[in-house]
């Protein structure tokens, strides 16, 4: 998981940018930033954040349905693992 | 859409409900409810409708993906349709 | 809640909007419409739910810190109670 | 912002531990975790920055009511401030 290397480098390359928004907010916060710049940069983040989830679940629906089942026992697992992360993580 | 008629009840009952929620709090509001009680209301109504939609998200993939695909183009479409589902509508 | 007859208006346009939404969707299940629009009307009503609940907070904020405090200890009952429904609903 | 030491120390607190989620997300996909760890772990950075812009949010709030207003126009600027925060930053 994700499973190509492309998918592997978008997904690193998105939880870099998080990590380098929050160092920013960190400088930012030490240097006593006003409020609003500091909510619009954590708005910043929790949007990177919600990008991030939506590609790994998409991806993760690609590697799940990708490739034909190998039985309707097969299919209705795929489905079911599926349904239980969707119902988990996305609102 | 959704599919099985056990399915479409359930789906059915979920909006009668938001629908006798939305009634039950106009009457509130026009009785001049505390803000308290509209709120808590209010965020009764937005949990059901994020629960409608997951069951109806959720029919969808099981509809979308419970019969074996036709063709790698037939697979490869169906994904793409439920991935812009998924991008649409859940965070 | 709410507090002005024009404020009390508003929002009881909003909820009237919300039953009507909910009622249109309740034909279209029971007429059998597709996945794609019934996904398109429960966003509707789950933007039109969001909006109902910014408008009510506001005008709770208006109402709570609209008049000058009566003494501090009166400023800060005022200030818990709204950071507890801030905490409570919106997120 | 935020105003009081302990207030920024707490934010900061919140931060800082955002940022080690992000690198430890970053060594577990290097590592090739798997899809349901990696969700997880994404939910829980979701979870910490909305931890944050309630806890942000929130010192603001007291910090904007926490003084008694110089006039009407300065307690009506307030307000506004604060709601025009309230909608762009919370649902």
């Amino acid at each position: 998981m994700p499973h190509s290397p492309e998918e592997k480098k978008r997904v690193l390359t998105r939880v870099r940018r998080i990590r380098g928004q929050a160092e920013a907010l960190e400088r930012a916060l030490e240097a006593g930033a006003d409020c609003a710049p500091v909510l619009q940069q954590i708005a910043a983040i929790r949007g990177a954040v919600n990008g991030l989830m939506s590609e790994v679940m998409e991806a993760h629906l690609r590697e799940t349905f990708g490739q034909p089942a190998t039985s309707d026992t097969d299919r209705q697992a795929r489905i079911a693992e599926m349904t239980g992360l969707l119902r988990s993580y996305l609102k």
